[in-house]
Order: structure tokens, then sequence, then C-alpha cells
């Protein structure tokens, strides 16, 4: 009988190193040949599973599928897509077990966030529950950090790097400009949940004085008076203030900053977003000149400068995900643990999928200051290691050399299609 | 009698690679020792002149002014002022030569774009005018790429580099989410005259139906029937539509579409942003999930992917300004020539500061696609050698190490203050 054929996807927003874990999964795959069959991706992500939209990975050449590690977003599609309960939509999980069977799957990948993980934990017990063999392990990838039991995700260190880097660039240009021009400047960062990001750009400052001046976590309530008070204290002392703001920043009663109130020339509520809203905010009330950034997608797509270490973790849970199936392994998740000694170490480790779906890890309140605008020592400990080292692409041109896949079909063997 | 000092000074908006000119400016007057004395630098830009606040670079060290070839922004400081005429302002020309006289200055380096251009030109006129013998020469410094005369712009190839590389890793992400998520995606950028920086966006693009699919100058004026109808039209084709716009993005009749016409709760009109306009167009028109990037000073202060024929040629700048002093020279400009062969050089040429004053470079019609959204084969060529090599710094835990430097203060010499 041939070995099983494994399934692979990738899921929820992309990173910069997503890639990383797939060129992981398929090169340890591909070294397995005998135990493991072949690689299926599925385009877009669990969607191509339910439509038998495959991606035969046998058909990337091996420098198209090692070009993954240094190629952003999801080079199969990623899609947002949280699977039901098996009670709720029984349908769906019939459907995956059909495809599975026709396609003589066996292991099934899956590479995301804790929505993920919990599809991932429902199709690890289709076993059980349905009787179809399979073995399901969840690949670890957020850029929102926010995966218990890891250390961290594959994902947070490269955008907590783009906006440690970007902050500190940014702050130069402002620094250089203010005594005429410019005196307040807003990045707004990722974020919705937890201030991962936004502490990161804390990594910026190595000196007394040096930006980012003030964060705007979600963890922290907002104060309008307070954090005026400090922009002008800010300006008065070094002449300009930095500001770095969660897209999650909230008032006390727990609405969104972003929510400004304001409405269009239609009547239309805009979003507005945070960074012009804080940026009027201060005109008004302070009279400085502003410049503002929102980042978006250009934080977590940044391959061109990338952590070198959230690089080789990525790469490194996608290849134990392999190695944990090959073991038998069902319902686990690879982690990233953090060696006790001083100096930064990290291993693999494993958790199971029980105890990491639908747990949010929040940021600890002692990694972020008193005054609530900054981040501590124990955050800096936390996340300087994290964005060590650099690995750059190739370059062509003037621009990085990403892999484009072939993305060759597996032929279908099912009849019936199945709407998603 | 002692050799002469220099002044040098930052002026206008800073740029990734001002600090490269300095650079070799410094070497190359240090290389001169004997045929020239000091270089004192106008603490934030030709304020610090006139307010006899000179920094002393011979107190810095050798590796430290090395280390600007690789730091972003205005590392003595820089500043938006603009010497009016002689005829306007006497007292203003009348305190320079009062400062340049204490201090033995014999030199004058002035590093900017057009408005710095026009004051150049004014102090290399005071040996004429007020008999003060001085000699002033312009170092050439945009992002914006408008000054005429010189190939490109020192500071341009690198924000090019940066909006190419962003619009393609950007672009990529929305790539693999769009099935079920984000279809739009609106990056903003600078240029508030001419659309230079957004055509560079189009770099990105190497195969039919790569982003940007969209871009947005300030040269052709917006239509919004045919800007959506062209969203939609992406959209269905590819799935997707990366758009990339201008901040100088205009109606026919030369209102900025950034001024949306919103007003906040206080009544206050919201300057709000064009990518957050064009964002809520699409979605009110279209009801496309979109998301939107502004870049702003993240562009244009992002050494860390610096071009580095932009780097070479920002310093090559610097270097030809001292030569060009010490060969007696006032009143002039080192410019890039570009060779003429099919294979991309440049070499050093000289432009009297008459020819460059007051005078913008638009970009060529011819430059832009006959749809008006796109770029053309000629600007490909133009603008593909600017943003050619990569010229990283060097990194110390995760972020680059930019130089800090002492800005040891002149002593003072004069007992009257100027107020500026």
């Amino acid at each position: 009988m041939p070995a099983k054929n494994a399934f692979y996807a990738q899921s929820g927003g992309v990173s910069a190193v997503i890639n990383a874990s797939a060129c992981g999964l398929i090169e340890t795959a591909r070294n397995n040949r005998g135990k493991i069959g072949k690689v299926y991706a599925g385009r877009n992500g669990i969607i191509g599973a339910l439509r038998e939209d495959l991606i035969d990975t046998s058909k990337e050449s091996k420098a198209a599928i090692h070009g993954l590690l240094t190629t952003p977003a999801g080079a199969f599609g990623s899609c947002r897509h949280k699977l039901k309960s098996l009670e709720e939509n029984r349908a769906e999980y019939e459907r995956l077990i059909e495809v599975f069977q026709a396609h003589n799957i066996g292991y099934f990948f899956y590479n995301g966030g804790g929505d993920s993980a919990d599809t991932c934990l429902k199709v690890s017990q289709l076993s059980e529950s349905m009787g179809y063999p399979l073995q399901a392990i969840h690949i670890p990838k957020t850029i929102d950090n926010d995966l218990p039991l890891t250390d961290t995700c594959p994902g947070f260190g490269s955008v907590a790097k783009y906006v440690a880097i970007s902050t500190r660039e940014a702050a130069m240009d402002v620094a250089s400009m203010c005594e005429t021009s410019t005196k307040v400047f807003i990045l707004e960062v990722m974020g919705r949940h937890a201030g991962w990001i936004a502490a990161a750009s804390g990594l910026a400052a190595e000196h007394d004085g040096d930006a980012p001046h003030i964060i705007l976590f979600p963890e922290v309530a907002f104060n309008r008076t307070r954090f005026l008070a400090r922009v002008k204290r800010t300006v008065k002392r070094h002449g300009y203030c930095v500001i770095v703001a969660s897209e999650g920043a909230q008032h006390a009663d727990g609405t969104f900053l972003a929510d400004s109130g304001v409405t269009d020339a239609f009547g239309h509520h805009q979003l507005g977003g945070l960074a012009p809203s804080l940026a009027d905010m201060v005109k008004s009330e302070l009279g400085y000149k502003y410049h503002w950034a929102v980042a978006d997608y250009l934080q977590r797509s940044a391959r061109h400068i990338a952590s070198k270490t959230d690089v080789e973790q990525a790469y490194a849970v996608g290849k134990a995900a392999v190695e944990f199936a090959l073991e038998g392994k069902n319902g686990v998740m690879p982690c990233i643990m953090r060696g006790k000694s001083k100096r930064y170490s990290w291993h693999i480790g494993e958790a199971s999928l029980k105890d990491v779906a639908n747990r949010e890890k929040k940021m600890p309140r002692n990694f972020i200051s008193r005054d609530g605008f900054g981040i501590t020592e124990a955050a800096r400990e936390y996340l300087a290691p994290l964005i060590n080292g650099e690995a750059y692409p190739e370059y062509r041109n003037g621009l990085p050399l990403y892999t484009r896949l072939k993305l060759e079909p597996v032929p279908r063997k099912l009849k019936t299609a199945f709407k998603v």
C-alpha cells in the first residue's frame, strides 16, 4: 500500500514567514519519501480541501520549494474560514473525509493561529468521531503572538523587527526636522486585541529620551488628558514626540479609538483610522504640526527585513510537524520553547491542541511600564531575541526575488462539487 | 593665513541618504587638509548659521563620519527656512556674513532641493553683492526627484526602492487572502506635485496581471467613474486590486483628493488622508473589503533598504562639491549624468545654479501609460537602474546600528544674538 499523502493548508492572516513553515514541511516530507507520500496543499486554505481544489507540491522544483524560505505571504493562498462544530456542520466534515479518502490523505497539517488550532483539533478527532484514520498536526503562525504554550508565534518576530526598525528610522527623520517642522509623529501598527506588536516598537529606544516616547496599548485604557499632557511634556523636553499606537487602542468603556464617530459627506460612518484621529487630537489641542503613518499589510509582509530567528523558527515548526506525524502523533502542535539560561536559546516542544484551542495569550501586565506608555525591562528581555538576525532574500534588478510556484492542480476524483 | 573653513547645512525634508552626501563631503574635506580647514555644520540647517549655532565636525571620529554613509535622516538637523531676497531681508544676509567672517568660513555647502538651490544661488552672489568672498556650492537632495539638469536626485532612488518592494510584498499578501477577505489594497505614497514616487511602484510588476494594478498620479486628473470601473474590472479578472496613490492625486479642478471635505465631531475640517478616502469610495460603491496603508516618513527614512546606486550617488555629489570648491567654482551644483549607452552608467556633471533655482522637473508625459493608470516602458528604463543594489547597514541586537554624532558646538564668537 502506498504511503499516505499529506494535506497542508495556510490559514488566516498571512505573514512574512508562513511560507518558511511550508518550506520546512515540504522539504522534510520529501526527505521521508516512502514513509510519507505527496504533499497536497489546499488552494486558499481549508476551502481548497472542501472544494477538492488541491495543489500538487511534488510538481514544484527543489529550488522553488526552497525559495519559499525567503518568500512572504501565503504561496498557496489562505482563507478566513472557521469550521463550525461537528454538530453544527457535519456536512463539512463529511466532505473533508470524502476528499481525503479520494486522495489517500492520512496527514492533515494546518498552519495558522488560534481559530485554526480549533479547526485542527476538530479534524484530529475525526478518527474517533467519524472513523476516518487521520493525524492532524497544527503549525503555529500568527503575527499577533497570542497562541498559548509556545514562547512565541512564527510571524511575530518579523513584524516586531519591522516595527522596531521603522520606528527608529522615522523617529530620526522627525528629530532632524522638528526645529521648524513636524513635532509629532504617529505610527499605527497592528494588534486589535493585544499590544505585542506595539510593544516591539519599544526596542527602538536604547538611550534615555529615544523614541518611541509614547506607546498606546489595547491593554491600557486611553486617557485623553494624560495622553495630551505626555505629548506636550515630551515635545517640550525633546523637541518632538513619536507615538506608536496599536490599532486596538481603546477607551475605558472598550470602544476603539479608531472608531472616531466621523461621518462623511454621504452620512456614512467613517472608519477613519486611529492615527489620523490621534493626529487631529494633537493638532486641535496642542497645535503641533504632525505626520502619521499606517503600516498595515506592509508590516506583516516585509520579508525583506524578516527576523532570522523568526525565519528559523518558522522553518523548524514546519519540519517538526512532519516529524511528529511520522512518530504517530495526532492533535498536537510543535512549540517554540525558550531555554532557561540568560543567553537566548530555543528548541522545539510539543503542546496538545486541547490546551491550545480557544485560549488567547495576553501580554503580561509587567511588560507595560507603570505609566502605561512604555515597555519594561522584562518586555525587552522577552522581545529582543525574537528580532535578532537578518535573513535577506536574493535580489534581482533591485527587487527581492520571491518564488512563484506553478501551483499545478491535483486532478479531481470526485464528481460532486461542494459549495463553501 | 589658515585655510578657509567650510559651512555645511542640510535643508528641507530629509532622506535615507542625505547623510551619505555629508559623509562624502566631510571625508573629502578631511583628505584635503591644508587646502580646506574645518567643516562646520549648521545645527538645523541654515538656521544654525543665522544663530551662530555651528557644529564642529572635526570633533567626530573617522568611524562616526563614515557611519553617516549608512545613517538615515539629517544628522545635523534640517529646517524649512527659505531665505528671502537680498532686498526683502538684507539683515539675514548681513548676519550670515558676520557669522562666516567670525569663523573664517569661505565655503558654503548647501544640501537640499529646489528652494535650497535658490538660497544657495543668493549666497553665491554675496561676493559681488556684499563684497564678502565666498564660494557657494549646492548639493542636490530631494526624494521628489524634481530638480532640473540632474538625471536624478539623491534620495529618490531609495524611496523608489522602498515603495516598489513594499508594493510587491503587500500585493502578495492581498493575493493570498483575496478569496475570502481583502480584495482592494491602497498604498498612499509621497509626491504632492509629481508622481515620480508613485511611478516607482510600477517596478514591482514584472508579469502581466502583477500589482500595482492602478497608479494614481498628480499629473492625471482623477475620474471617479473610470477609477471605480477599473477597480471592479481588476477584481473580476485577478481576484484583487492593488492601488498606489500619490498623495498629490487630484481632481480635474486641481483640488486634492485627500481634501475629503469631511469634518469631525467638533466641526473641524479633517485632513483625512487620501488612502482612507479612496477606500471609503471603493467600499461604498463596490462593496469590496479593503485595507490601506500610508507610508509617510517610513518611505523616506528607510535606510535599511536603501538603493546602493542612490547611496553611491549621494556620496559622490558630496565629494564633488568639495572638489568643485577647491577648483575655485561658485554658484554651481554637481549633477548625476546618465551615460548614453543602454547599460546604465553615470558620472558627475556640473550645473549652474541659475539654471537650477526655481525650476521644477516634471515627470515626462510619456512615462504614464495611455490609460493614465500605469507606467510605460520608457519610465521603467529610467527608473529601474535607480533602485539597483542593496547597501545594508550594520546591525546590533536586530536593529540597524545608526551613527550618533557628538554634535559638539563651535564656541561662539559673536556677542549679538539673531532671532530667526
